[in-house]
């Protein structure tokens, strides 16, 4: 089953640049799913991955959920009914692009720009999971254009609310199990360790989203008038929030660290033997000291311990110039990072608790919970990881390393749970590639070489 | 030349459908000083308020400023080169009028709306401090058509930028001191004890209004790639501001209580015979517990303690649902209500030192300051407070009473500096008139009597 597989990767290399034009083409569809202006383009990004595996060989569809819509579709491969059966995850809904006036180009008009390490496409989802599902949709398309097919049977699964927790998901998956049978999940949505050395993600941090609303007063007040009798709920806010992390920068919310394993020894010695530069890390964004909890190497905080970050605040007058208004309500955005062990239900309820007792006669706090999903490691010594390792260090001349991640890819847990799956987490994203930040971009060599590794790793998995 | 008082009530009496349609003209015009985009409003509701006075026999002028103009007029009266000379101030710029979503009716399409008291006009600046102009144009009005003009000499400047610091107002005043020459200033600004008792203010809160703007990374960040490295900035700037009180409720500025002064008990006594109701005061405004200094008495925690209240706060993602952002920027508005014997400017260098103090590596924190002004009082005792305590008793049949204000009206401080004025503080104003606030609101009988109270301190400042 090798043998086409010359001719596969040399038309990638010959297609390069109507795959770039393909990806620029989804890109400019901005699919938010967490504004609901959007909805109708993210049934239509959804459309358009459908029509493309409609067009390599795939029983495609788009299927309808209690949010936006699912993209599942599969292809029997050319290798037979016995042939290994893979299922590959990506998502098509994008982060909001705010705020606008930070990017250089507008995020739903990608730009195609040179960068130190070749062209790079920058747009809203150019790599968070836009770019990173074109490596293996042009896998499939070469392996279907010099082989008839990919040579083993594979399932599709693009789903449109990974940036919103997922919410319609585990219905789904639970409603379409037969459909979604497979041996093993492969997942591009984690990044590399840097451009020239590729890595699989063997562990991943989980998520508590939040938002909490703080009121006391029936309406907004004159400072002149109330200020020195009146509850102010922004300063009441930045009392609660403030006292979010001791000194030590641990988080005080009840039972937060309930369950959290401290690194075994090895994982400690492989960790430190990546040689992570926190420095340079830390650098390339403007800042020089690290924070988070004292006494805790950088990946360690990184990858294995938890976190709690405010990731938005609002109250008050916020326009030009001032007004003396005692403001009735303020609200915050408080995301907690989860790591495997921690129970996410009973930290949401830690947040509860903290935000209760911190809580003086009069107000009123209201704490919406967005999306819980739990820290989660996969096994780093299964024959598809190894077929992985095998399928990189072919395409990038060195071995791919083993690491964690830590931002939180709730279908993981969730097609374990819900469908006995493991996931291959193969990705190629890089550090500076500003995922949810403006200029979100994507290396046109990390496209190329993602889909020559998506490529060979079709070929490890089918076998010779 | 008191003689035609009895015909000027009554005029008033008689005219006051037509005063309200005035007023409601005036109130129509969205003047928002804080706001660009109501340049033009503001110079509008200048030249109304010149075309007003010019009708009544005033020399009248809309003169620029280095931001909004400044209505400036003059009457030689009735009584002759050797009356009384009155300066009128009034402001006709209004507060921002977000959050409009609060609001029962626009607020600039005044409604007419039945209270309890009867007639209130709903609409922002009904109070402060359109109504309130109207009191005493409505009562030269009267003058004019039954007596040819008011009995003394009369100079009324009207400023457009009172809510937004009164940048321009201190060069117009020295610029325009001869014509601006006055025996006494009059200033509607400010409340009656409630809608039956007459109230003189002789002592002012003053302020120093701030925004603060935290910046650390040079980018929004991704929680899950930096969470436990980076600094979040939103994080920071509520633990910095989260300790702007200790446990008592006093302010920690450095500095912040330096030349405060202690009650009198001659005050004391005075203002614990109001009978200040703090506990109705609060429910009204859905509140039941006080803050503020602790071992304070209410009027003076309002009156006669310095306040620091965050008037806004904003970061990070604010939409609908949620995004895992770490910011790279942070920002407030704090601002302080002074109280007479404190320096403005220490105060203001007082919170650069408070924000600086608490600020890590990595981080820098721009403080901007738009106001400072300092707490002030004015003589009680006279002959133009004699005078007016006469007109309120006479047209409300009762003792005025002489109250602090927490409020600040920064031109009672410039008036005094640079023209050696003095200032008289007559208004007409009510606790629930939700001045700064959503539905902010003038009662009809407030408007009408006074009017008469202005025609009343007109008679009795030109004497017999």
């Amino acid at each position: 089953m090798t043998q086409p597989l010359p001719a596969i990767l040399a038309h990638l290399d010959e297609t390069a640049p109507e795959a770039r034009a393909r990806l620029i083409d989804w890109l400019r569809i901005p699919s938010v799913s967490a504004q609901p202006a959007h909805a109708a383009d993210c049934r239509r990004a959804a459309d358009w991955m459908a029509a493309q595996l409609a067009g390599l060989g795939f029983a495609a569809e788009v299927k309808p959920t209690a949010g936006h819509p699912v993209v599942l579709a599969t292809h029997p491969g050319t290798g037979g009914a016995n042939a290994p059966h893979l299922l590959f995850y990506g998502h098509y809904d994008v982060q909001p692009a705010e705020p606008f006036d930070l990017w250089t180009s507008p995020p739903f008009d990608p730009a195609v720009v040179e960068g130190p390490r070749g062209p790079r496409v920058v747009a809203r989802g150019a790599v968070d999971d836009k770019g990173q599902c074109m490596t293996w949709l042009e896998a499939f398309r070469a392996w279907h254009a010099v082989a008839g097919g990919p040579p083993c049977r594979v399932t599709v699964l693009v789903e449109g609310e990974e940036e919103v927790g997922s919410t319609s998901l585990d219905a789904f998956l639970a409603e379409n199990r037969d459909a979604l049978r497979a041996d093993v999940a492969v997942i591009s949505d984690t990044g590399m360790w840097d451009i020239d050395t590729p890595a699989l993600t063997t562990s991943l941090r989980g998520m508590v989203y939040s938002q909490i609303d703080v009121r006391a007063a029936s309406r907004d007040l004159h400072s002149g008038m109330y200020g020195g009798s009146a509850r102010n709920v922004i300063n009441l806010l930045t009392q609660i929030l403030g006292d979010l992390h001791d000194e030590d920068g641990r988080v005080r919310i009840p039972g937060f660290y309930d369950g959290v394993r401290e690194l075994t020894n090895a994982q400690r010695v492989e960790w430190d033997a990546l040689g992570f530069d926190e420095a340079a890390y830390l650098r390339a964004i403007g800042l020089s000291v690290p924070v988070g909890e004292k006494g805790r190497g950088a990946l360690e905080r990184l990858w294995a311990r938890p976190t709690a970050d405010i990731n938005g605040i609002w109250g008050g007058y916020t326009g030009e110039g001032g007004k003396t208004v005692i403001a009735a309500e303020a609200h915050a955005k408080l995301s907690c990072r989860l790591v495997p062990g921690q129970d996410p239900q009973k930290v949401a309820e830690g947040i509860r608790r903290f935000v209760a007792d911190r809580l003086p006669p009069d107000c009123s706090a209201e704490v919406q919970i967005f999306s819980t999903t739990p820290g989660i490691e996969v096994p780093a010594d299964s024959r598809w990881v190894q077929a992985a390792r095998r399928a990189l260090q072919a395409e990038y001349g060195k071995p791919a390393l083993l690491m964690g991640c830590g931002g939180s890819i709730p279908v993981v847990e969730s097609l374990r749970r819900i469908l006995g799956l493991d996931s291959l987490l193969v990705g190629f994203g890089l550090e500076d590639d500003q995922v949810h930040s403006p200029n979100e971009k994507f290396e046109m060599r990390c496209l190329h070489q993602g889909a020559r590794s998506h490529a060979r790793l079709l070929a490890e998995i089918a076998g010779p």
